[in-house]
Order: structure tokens, then C-alpha cells, then sequence
């Protein structure tokens, strides 16, 4: 196991590529969302041996439920099947999303309170029909909104916090709406290759890159 | 002059690494500063020849202004001489900054209600004294806030459109507090060469990088 001067303690996750990396094996895109299940648990795997302490997934967002129907099911599902193996491992689970929605999978309802499963060693939040507008417009529409508070602490995420190091993989260089309060002082790394291709070197090429950034927090 | 296939609406500058060129340069931190204020001048006239229709400069913030004193009197007034040059051009300007503070230069309090100079061909927003936190509490700490509304849109920049790309000199790949609702779905292109060491070339490898992205906005 490499060893690391500094790693960083919350690894986001942008896991994009899996309808092109369908298209290039000759298949529907939408069932590249499937060969994105494993690489979830393989990378949740090498965070427990790294020590690293909270992991968030962008799942799947409003924005992209406007594709096609069987698309739509497709990372619905592969997102369900996704958690229910993580559960499997020592997490400290939580599943952040707009819950009011039918395109919220309902069987993931209960881990919108962060559960514990085995040792809980580490955090793991799921981001499942996410939205940037919706997580930051929550605290106002609460009945006991106070517009003294600070709204980037009443976010519908406010029990995630901030990363340090974001890897996206399938070579794109955007957020895409990934946790814009979180994000802020991010450090960002892309792995072009698609994340059905997930492989472990990718992850520690990113780590190698990570311990050799400043953190200033904008200081 | 070279012609893109697809060219930014608005492009997004973060000016990093004055202070690291200063020190590489044998001079003191705070002199590098005043190395930035050309580059400024340039971009501009490169995004004019191109046709650009918005450009924002990330100035200085107010994390930035918890800096040693004399760094902090160095970047204002390097964004002071940068938006004077400015007004010399054809260019309809906005600086967007927390001015209930004595941080922000007094100079520039005529410039935060948008201002036309020459012919007005450009939009150039200058954020100055900027925090990312009092942009988004902005709205909901004025006597007509309505929770009804949208958060995202009482914003304190809310008269800045969305970014389409963001180039950043200096290497380091983080947005740092940059508008964050206006970058949620930017691309993001990393100049590793300083701010102060600017020159043509990188923008257009950043141009010839971008027209080859795709434009999903989370679709």
C-alpha cells in the first residue's frame, strides 16, 4: 500500500462516462449505468485501507431525470444497487436528495437519516435526485427560517462537509452542480478515463497530485 | 487571428500565482501584483478582437484581505489601476464587491452600478472586496425578501450571467469562492504558467480546449 504525507479526510466523486463507455462496447447507453456499480464499492474499498474518513457520490441529479425514460431507471437503479452493497461494508450512510419526487427511489428513503451499518467506519453520503437549486433554496423554506442565519449552513446537505479533494472521472472539467457550497475550495482532479474503466492507480495518481496542493481556504 | 467553431459567451478569469512570480522574480510578495494589471489590458483586447461578450475578473476577495497589510493595499491597487485602464476601452462595467466595508476602495463605489465606456462592446464584471458567502446571503438579509423566491437569483451578483468557461493561471485547479452559482456549470481550464507571465497562446489553448466540449447544463 502507497503510503501519502497528506491525504485528504472527504473525496468527492463524480463517476460520469458511463453512457459513452456503453456506446463504445456496442451497447444502449443505458446500460452503461450498471458497470458503474462495482467501481463504487472497489473504490469504497481502497478509502477504508487508505484511512479516509467521508466519500460522497453525485449519484444522480433533477437535471438528469430529463433524459429518457429507461435511461432513468437504469441510474435509478444502478444507484439503489449501489447503496444496498455499500451497506454491506462498515459505513456511516446518508442519502441526500429531493424526497418529494416520485423519481426519488423510494427504497433508499430510510438512509435520508445517516445509518450505520457494521464498524461505520466511514462516511459515505449518496447524492439520489439531487439538485444545486433545491439543496440551496431548503433553509428559507423552512417554517422556522430565521434570514439572520447564514443560508450555506441551512443547505439540504448541511450534515455534509466541506471536500477537500473532488475526482471526476470520464475527462469532463465542470461541477455539473456537484455541492456548489461544499465545492468551494475543492481540489479538483480529472481521470479521463470513464468510470466503468475505474482502476485503483487512477485513485492514487490523484492522491499523489492532492498531497503536493497548497490548502489556504482562500487566505 | 485564429476562428473557433464555437467560442464562450462568457469567459471567467482567475488571475493566481502574482505573489509566486514576485518570489521567483527576487522580489517581495506584494510587488507582483502590479505585474497583473497588463495582462488584464491585454485579455481584454485579445476578448474583443474575438468577440467575446462577457468577461469577469476574479479581483480580490475578503479572505484575501486577512493577508499581511501591505499585500492587501498591493491588490487593491492593482484592481483600482486594472479597472481604470478598463474604462479606457469600449466596455460596460460592473464591480461587485461587499462595499460596507473600508476594504473596499472608495475609488470604485461609481462602478457598482454598471457604467458604459467607449462603445460598450463588452460586459467586464471586476469583483472587488467579494465573498462568496455575503453574495449568497445577500438576498434574503434585504426588508423585501419573500421566501417564495429563488435564492439563486437575489444573489448579490445576480446581474452576472452564467460563466461558460473559467480559465485560472497559475496551476492550481479550485474555484476558490468564484461566483458560485454562476460556475455550476462551467468548464474550467487550468493555465499552469503565473498571471503575471500571461500571454496569448494560453487563451487560445484554453478557446481550442473548450470548443470541443460539450454543453449538457446537467441535461
Amino acid at each position: 500500500m502507497e503510503t501519502y504525507k497528506r491525504l485528504p479526510k472527504h473525496i468527492g466523486i463524480i463517476p460520469d462516462g458511463n453512457r459513452r463507455w456503453a456506446q463504445g462496447h456496442s451497447l444502449e447507453k443505458q446500460e452503461g449505468y450498471k458497470f458503474g456499480v462495482e467501481p463504487g464499492v472497489e473504490l469504497y474499498q481502497l478509502c477504508i485501507e487508505l484511512g479516509i474518513k467521508e466519500m460522497t457520490f453525485y449519484g444522480f441529479t433533477v437535471d438528469n431525470t430529463k433524459r429518457p425514460a429507461e435511461q432513468t431507471k437504469a441510474f435509478q437503479d444502478a444507484c439503489v444497487a449501489a447503496v444496498n452493497k455499500l451497506k454491506d461494508g462498515d459505513v456511516d450512510l446518508l442519502v441526500v436528495g429531493n424526497t418529494n419526487s416520485k423519481l426519488f427511489p423510494k427504497e433508499l428513503l430510510p438512509y435520508t437519516k445517516r445509518t450505520k451499518f457494521g464498524k461505520g467506519l466511514i462516511k459515505i453520503n449518496f447524492l439520489v435526485n439531487y439538485s444545486w437549486s433545491w439543496d440551496l433554496n431548503y433553509g428559507v423554506k423552512q417554517a422556522d427560517f430565521d434570514p439572520k442565519d447564514d443560508i450555506t449552513k441551512t443547505i439540504a446537505s448541511s450534515d455534509i462537509s466541506r471536500m477537500d479533494l473532488i475526482i471526476r472521472w470520464g475527462g469532463r472539467r465542470r461541477l455539473s452542480g456537484f455541492l456548489p457550497i461544499q465545492s468551494i475550495y475543492s481540489d479538483f482532479y480529472v481521470v479521463d478515463e470513464l468510470w466503468p474503466d475505474y482502476n485503483t492507480s487512477q485513485v492514487h495518481a490523484a492522491l499523489q497530485w492532492y498531497q503536493d496542493q497548497d490548502v489556504t481556504l482562500g487566505g
